[in-house]
């Protein structure tokens, strides 16, 4: 009988969370405990650490995400747990589940199988709260602009040009578009605006950026909320807001301790969606765990080309984190869906598919090593149906081009399944890493953009309508132009084409939109649809969840 | 030199939260630390006390609000020291503050002085997630209705009659009233809609009045979220959301155990709106305390119109809880604004203003002593600036009913010095008391609201358009004429117009507009103007809420 997620994470036998931080060195009064499994690190008292040496980083991405699932998370927590159990002191860094999309599609987002991290239901609910402090920090302002406005607008913004959106941790398309201030002179000016989902706000961002208390202050201080009339940009400390948004997170920065089902520590915090922000979980955390352990396991979001790139080009950039090597995980299903079969036939044996399906895994290789200039090996994180001729031909595959592949098997055996893995991922950290940017700083916007096109996406060009490129060279004129490219755009594929499988090359981007994040300190271009606010499905996951006459959660996955 | 309220709560030394858990026998393992100095407790190992005796329930409310303040939140917490220091074990149940208004006008709300619940901050910001869980569960409700409509409308819900609005702890204006589901059939129907906040949501209501999990789940079923055309209801069990929004709520249901600024235990948990709710702190955790102490001191929303009539005919009644005594807070100043003096000339002594300010605190007196049958003492709470013969006159004016008044000085001592306080109220703990409720159950909605507005507000009648009498009409009708009614109007006058002061007789309450909360399981009838959605004043507090280069939050009241 096969035990779903929640029902292995609910046996799991856990140790207390002081035990847990005992492991790597961290004493009870650094600890802000949040029940009895959950606790935060004392910001206060990792300041203190900075003369220690760092341990080694290790990146985790993976193939372009399918509907077949690629289990990317599962694998960083499956590595964690190996390297512990052959002898390193390891920890995970891994982002925030959002709480809306556990009540629509998708399900609990901290692992799978025996590797998961716990206490999954709230790590995947409420946890600590960080993300209702981002809601609140961001809603604040909102209000404040409104407010301000109401109260006779001395600043002068322009209604019409609020960049500004509230945001709640709910998916529900109906906040997409909305119409406030309406009902008379009491409820302030009318005018149109929307609602995000908090992972995709900018104070999300910022947060998992910010490197400490004053930077937050000072990066929630610069956020542009929207301009005056002569285009003059109003900023968050125009407002006085950015004191008071540093107060509602200031609990919140300080980083979540949890533990893997084999209670390797892991840090769990920050979230930023990988389409329309970074994606990476908060540079405290991964600064922190790099103080406390030998070896840091951390994830970027969706396939290499979103999460890798905007990992090195953003993260790596602004924090100054360099990892020394890289782990791109593959299903052979995905490789499968890849090579065209249907989401229907996944099960069936299929070589040939397996082999069509491979360069989307190579190029995402490719990207990693020579682009980015790490050093990687190819997780094929093994899955029960998988047929040994199937594993085989993906092995052969990546082995040509120099690069290993290794089959892991944490999902169903825990750490001891990734063991392999493990070994060769310490053998990777010690080969020279040659880390390097796709672009140079001083390279213009429209620049930066097509290189992350051309190289990292395969494509031939990039155009843009000439209201975008005008807005372009408006905020290269207006001195962001240092500012590193966030680029949104489909998870699904190199191209913006969503239903582009494999590894197409010579398309066209095209830049839909452009939107600046100075908080953040990047500048975001849209191209193709991207979804800032999911909707719930046909069917949504809340129908099922429920909690049991003991009181215990069920219907989470 | 005065220190601010945040000051000394800021310099006070607290023990940690399992040495205040042992003083009322609370063992380690239920206690879930939420950082060092708060803690929910388990409802699992509460649930296990059902057997033990109730301690004695003590209710404190207030003369009619004014802009001079009373201090019933801090009377409350400088009797429950107080009741510690003369040698009973007691313990406080408080509401949570709203974290909207913090950023607002009014600063915290956790007691002010010597008489304050630490730690003051994380009480005014996220405490323990409840709200927040709180909003979610709100808003996902809205999503699944949403969604519902947008999947094909199966119910045949009327987007017309959606009853059910998001909320927010924001203060904003601006979201009072709002069109949501604009741009396009991939975001829904749009409709008219609006955002109130969380304090003044159903599901506020459901989760102070809840008793276990599984009659919060039920209740959470019973919600009316809209009609269909022929005018069905539909109900969130209908949608199958209560099972997922009773597992958000699961963890939010155990109390949160807190202390005073002198170690006296307190439970801080839930916090509905007064105007639009009943206002009183969840039945959860004034039950549990009850069971662990043997004086509760609590306090309900604003005046006795308000909180003490709805604690007695909406949460006595449907929880079973009897308090024995009360406890009516007035001030020198209130009693002068109430006797016609401008703000700007409290500070003055007027002691014929007290005089004529006193009735509305007699009449207050008359509501608990006469009509809700409850022994009562009032509480001066004394200011700095009181003279010994405005006290004296507000003594003299009490003394004729034949209760007493006692001058408390906890503001500026503590406990000490409402000490006097602590001991008249065990003496009334000992008379007998009569609980009665203001009207029948199977009194018509009409009747009740009738009852409620002559017998305490004073009103010669009520009144009400066509359209307004029908909906009543209508709720009679469809069963709904058992419930108790729930007033939702101004707190600062008997009447309906809030600049009404004193004792008011012979004014006409007029029904503005009725909702029904069948989750809550009541009738709201809305009198006069009620606001559910508050918003920020011309200079928000949030301009000057910072963080102070050592971590520290600063500019709290």
């Amino acid at each position: 009988m096969t035990l779903s997620n929640i029902e292995i994470a609910q046996a799991a036998r856990m140790l207390s969370i002081q035990r847990i931080a005992e492991q790597i060195g961290i004493p009870d009064n650094a600890l802000e405990p949040y029940g009895r499994h959950k606790a935060k690190v004392a910001l206060g008292w990792l300041a203190g650490l900075d003369d220690r040496t760092d341990g080694k980083l290790v990146l985790v991405t993976a193939v372009s995400p399918t509907p077949a699932g690629e289990g990317k998370t599962t694998t960083t927590v499956g590595l964690g747990d190996a390297l512990r159990r052959i002898g390193h002191r390891s920890m995970i860094c891994l982002r925030e589940p959002a709480l809306g999309p556990v009540f629509g599609m998708k399900g609990g987002a901290a692992g799978g199988g025996h590797a998961q991290v716990v206490p999954m239901e709230d790590i995947n609910l409420h946890f600590t709260g960080d993300f209702s402090a981002i809601g609140v920090a961001t809603n604040l302002l909102a209000a404040l602009i409104d407010n301000h406005i109401h109260r006779g607008n001395a600043l002068g913004i322009d209604v019409r040009r609020i960049t500004w959106r509230r945001v709640l941790d709910v998916n529900d398309r109906a906040l997409r578009d909305v119409v406030v201030g309406l009902g008379g002179p009491d409820n302030g000016y009318p005018r149109e605006s929307g609602f995000d989902i908090v992972v995709a706000s900018e104070v999300m961002a910022v947060f998992c950026l910010a490197t400490d208390l004053a930077d937050l202050r000072t990066r929630l201080g610069e956020i542009v909320v929207g301009y005056t009339r002569e285009r003059t940009p109003v900023r968050a400390r125009d407002l006085s807001a950015n004191g008071a948004m540093t107060a509602i997170l200031r609990d919140a920065l300080a980083p979540n301790l949890v533990q893997t089902l084999e209670h390797t520590p892991a840090f769990v915090h920050g979230g930023p969606f990988a389409n329309i922000a970074h994606g990476c979980n908060s540079v405290v955390a991964t600064r922190a765990a790099l103080k406390l352990a030998d070896y840091v396991v951390t994830e970027a979001g969706f396939g290499s080309d979103l999460g890798a790139e905007k990992f090195v080009d953003i993260l790596c950039r602004s924090s100054g984190l360099r990892p020394s090597a890289a782990v791109i995980v593959a299903t052979v299903r995905a490789m499968k869906y890849h090579g065209g079969v249907d989401v229907a036939d996944l099960a069936t044996e299929d070589v040939e598919a397996v082999e069509r399906g491979a360069p989307n895994l190579i190029r995402h290789l490719g990207i990693v090593r020579e682009t980015l200039g790490l050093p990687a090996v190819v997780a094929i994180n093994h899955r029960a149906e998988d047929t040994d001729a199937e594993v085989q031909a993906l092995v052969a595959v990546v082995e040509q081009t120099g690069a290993r592949a290794v089959v892991a098997r944490h999902f169903a055996e825990g750490g001891a399944g990734a063991e392999q893995l493990a070994h060769e991922v310490v053998r990777l950290c010690d080969e020279p890493s040659t880390l390097q940017f796709t672009y140079p700083d001083d390279a213009t916007l429209w620049r930066k953009m097509k290189t992350i096109a051309t190289r990292i996406y395969g494509a031939s060009d990039i155009t843009a309508n000439t209201a975008v490129r005008r807005q372009i060279q408006r905020l290269q004129d207006e001195g962001y132009g240092g500012y590193p490219v966030c680029v949104a755009k489909t998870q699904y594929s190199f191209s913006t084409d969503p239903k582009l499988r494999g590894a197409p090359t010579g398309h066209i981007v095209d830049i839909r939109e452009v939107r600046l994040a100075a908080g953040a300190g990047f500048v975001v271009m849209v191209c193709g649809d991207v979804m800032t606010m999911p909707g719930l499905p046909a069917v949504p996951a809340a129908e099922s969840i429920d909690v049991d006459e003991n009181g215990r959660i069920v219907g989470l996955f």
